[in-house]
């Protein structure tokens, strides 16, 4: 890829994200929907301006991601995600255990062997937090007690996501699994989130006051940006989710006494990536393995549709497990629904290692990208759009500037 | 390259441009200059953290330059840039034939073929008007009249120096220059930038109009750098330089009534990419190149270090051409001095066609990195720093919002 090709791809990605999501907020959806359909259009499925597979493109829409959780964790507040961790954690075990048994299951039933129907199930349990978080964001309804369970379980889901996939990963080549082995990627994965917000917690504010101190051109933003990539390394290095750690960072910094203006700072820059983030997911829809005249597409189809009824009934139910009061179950159940980077990274493994048929990776692939197309417009039916009135909880709107920013 | 060598890339450039930025201020030269030797330090020459030849980190600096000469457009006034258009294009042809006779002579003088000796003096045309309008920008100088005929020189040397760059390349390959060839070369290079001024005043005021009417999420921001991508795109197209082009689209945008809103609006994310562009200039810097206690290194030492001076001498001479009456011209001349991108692809073209050895490639390389390293403290002993009034026409100062911006 050259200057001319990057420059064409992201002006059809601003183009495409502006222009759908526009026009999905006039017909009463998240602009986010709008977004994953102006990639389809612009993607392989499309034009083929934007290939979601070149190397650049996938780098820039995971700093998307990577920038997108970071707001998020910035909007989050950490005390609100505790008190209701009992349930989050609840929601998040429930609606791994469901559709990872379920896909099994239809894995068995379809005369699959016991390693694909594994597969299959492992594919069906992280949550995309992204999509969620944007379409609650969208609406205005990120500080809801609903939006703390689904923020909190899908983070904890993630995690999961990755255990399984290095459980499975290790299956798929060959190896065997030993509880030790399994007991420490578990330790890992999951110690990683605690010791980065214990420890976060404790040096966040020590590096704030070192940049008040220097008072250096632009010391916080760039402080800020280079906090959440370095955990977000971390966690990477550490075998945890990347996006983990820039939630991580965003939840501690938002805790110091410069947050709110951390999250002004940073805002801008992250509305340059979060776009293409989403416009990618978007691009990387191929319509012809959900041909329903082809022949072979079709078998596969079903297969896709059934593994997405699995999938949908497992997140859903999952969310009846919230046992505090007051709480709307529905709207937790259906924030859980979208699949993502990881199911699709499920997807892409077992192809590579010829565990999965190109048919069942299309099918796998389809679960995906429905669970993610649909997610947005359910939530909207169940949440009424509120205007925030705490700029700028919302990600997509303008926000007055009611503070002098600090200059030096 | 992953996201996790992209994170370690993007904290090392940042850590490498704010640390080295701020220390140079203290001393009391521009920031630039710090970015560009933190850049060394992070560099092929130091921790290698960061690949300047890596095509992610390549790309993420072009944008970083397209965003740099937007902003620059952004603040600069049509007006005054045409009112010494005159003296510009002369310091620019002048700065042009000097430096390329200089280089010619030098190279015949070693007893080099022509097709080598033309090669030399083409690399020594093309300034760099990236590290000149940033240091002037730090030094709160921009709108300076001297800086102006820099500017507007800066550009005409651009395109002059990628038509030579054209021609020279058709003889390296061994082809023959015909009149008309030539002419339509200079022809398409030069009415690229007058159209997209001309048609661009027209278009984009209706272009914010409809914006206006949509009153569109962020439309204004997205709109602007989907403008400036465009024209860099065209002007790539075109067979223009592609800064070229964000540059005009910058200059007309400023002329609409929402100049300095849109100005506002793509600072942050110009900030984000700006420091990248030097850095990695700094860190493509092969100090190997010159080892004085290599013998070999140290015979192309010294031809670095002659076409350094020819390149210097010939530059300066140019300001000295300004006929304006009050105009500094040893500011205009030593703005001109630094080298950058053109002439190192001149170095590289030259390499790969094996019309330069390794040892020339080296020499040419280090006239670049000399220029661009002696320019700004140069100029910063002959500008007295000044602070900016007019917010935020120093790109690297925070500055505060007056008015609030537009929201949905």
């Amino acid at each position: 890829m050259d200057i001319a090709q990057l420059l064409l791809a992201l002006i059809a990605i601003f183009v495409a994200a502006k222009l759908f999501g526009e026009l999905a907020e006039r017909v009463g959806q998240p602009a986010v929907l709008g977004e994953l359909i102006g990639g389809v259009l612009v993607g392989v499925s499309g034009l083929h301006i934007v290939d979601p597979h070149d190397v650049t493109i996938h780098l820039l829409s995971e700093l998307g991601v990577i920038l997108l959780l970071f707001l998020i964790g910035l909007e989050t507040d950490l005390k609100k995600l505790m008190n209701v961790g009992g349930s989050a954690t609840a929601v998040a075990i429930v609606g791994v255990v469901l559709p990872l048994a379920g896909g099994f299951a239809l894995g068995q039933l379809l005369d699959f062997p016991v390693i694909v129907s594994i597969f299959l199930g492992a594919a069906l349990t992280a949550t995309s937090v992204g999509i969620t978080a944007r379409v609650l964001s969208d609406l205005g309804h990120l500080q809801d007690d609903e939006s703390q369970v689904i923020l909190g379980a899908a983070v904890v889901d993630d995690i999961i996501g990755l255990v399984l996939l290095t459980l499975v990963g290790t299956l798929a080549a060959g190896g065997a699994l030993t509880f030790l082995g399994v007991g420490k990627i578990v330790l890992v994965a999951f110690g990683f989130v605690l010791l980065a917000i214990v420890l976060g917690s404790r040096l966040a504010p020590m590096l704030i006051r070192a940049i008040d101190g220097i008072e250096m051109n632009r010391g916080l933003f760039f402080a800020a940006i280079v906090f959440a990539f370095l955990l977000a390394w971390l966690a990477q290095k550490a075998g945890s989710a990347i996006i983990i750690g820039s939630f991580a960072a965003g939840l501690v910094l938002a805790r110091t006494h410069r947050g709110k203006e951390i999250e002004r700072e940073v805002h801008d820059v992250a509305q340059f990536f979060i776009p293409i983030f989403f416009v990618v997911v978007g691009a990387a829809v191929d319509l012809r393995s959900i041909n329903p005249f082809d022949a072979e597409a079709r078998q596969f189809l079903w297969i896709g549709l059934a593994l997405t009824a699995v999938g949908i009934v497992g997140k859903v139910a999952a969310g009846f497990v919230v046992w505090k009061k007051g709480l709307n179950r529905t709207v937790i159940g259906v924030g859980m629904i979208p699949r993502g980077e990881v199911g699709l990274i499920f997807a892409t493994i077992g192809l590579s290692s010829k565990l999965l048929s190109p048919g069942l990776y299309s099918a796998v692939a389809l679960m995906v990208m429905l669970t993610t197309f649909l997610a947005p417009p359910l939530l909207r039916r169940l949440l009424v759009p509120r205007t925030p009135n705490d700029p700028p909880s919302d990600l997509t709107s303008e926000y007055v500037v009611e503070a002098p920013m600090d200059r030096k």
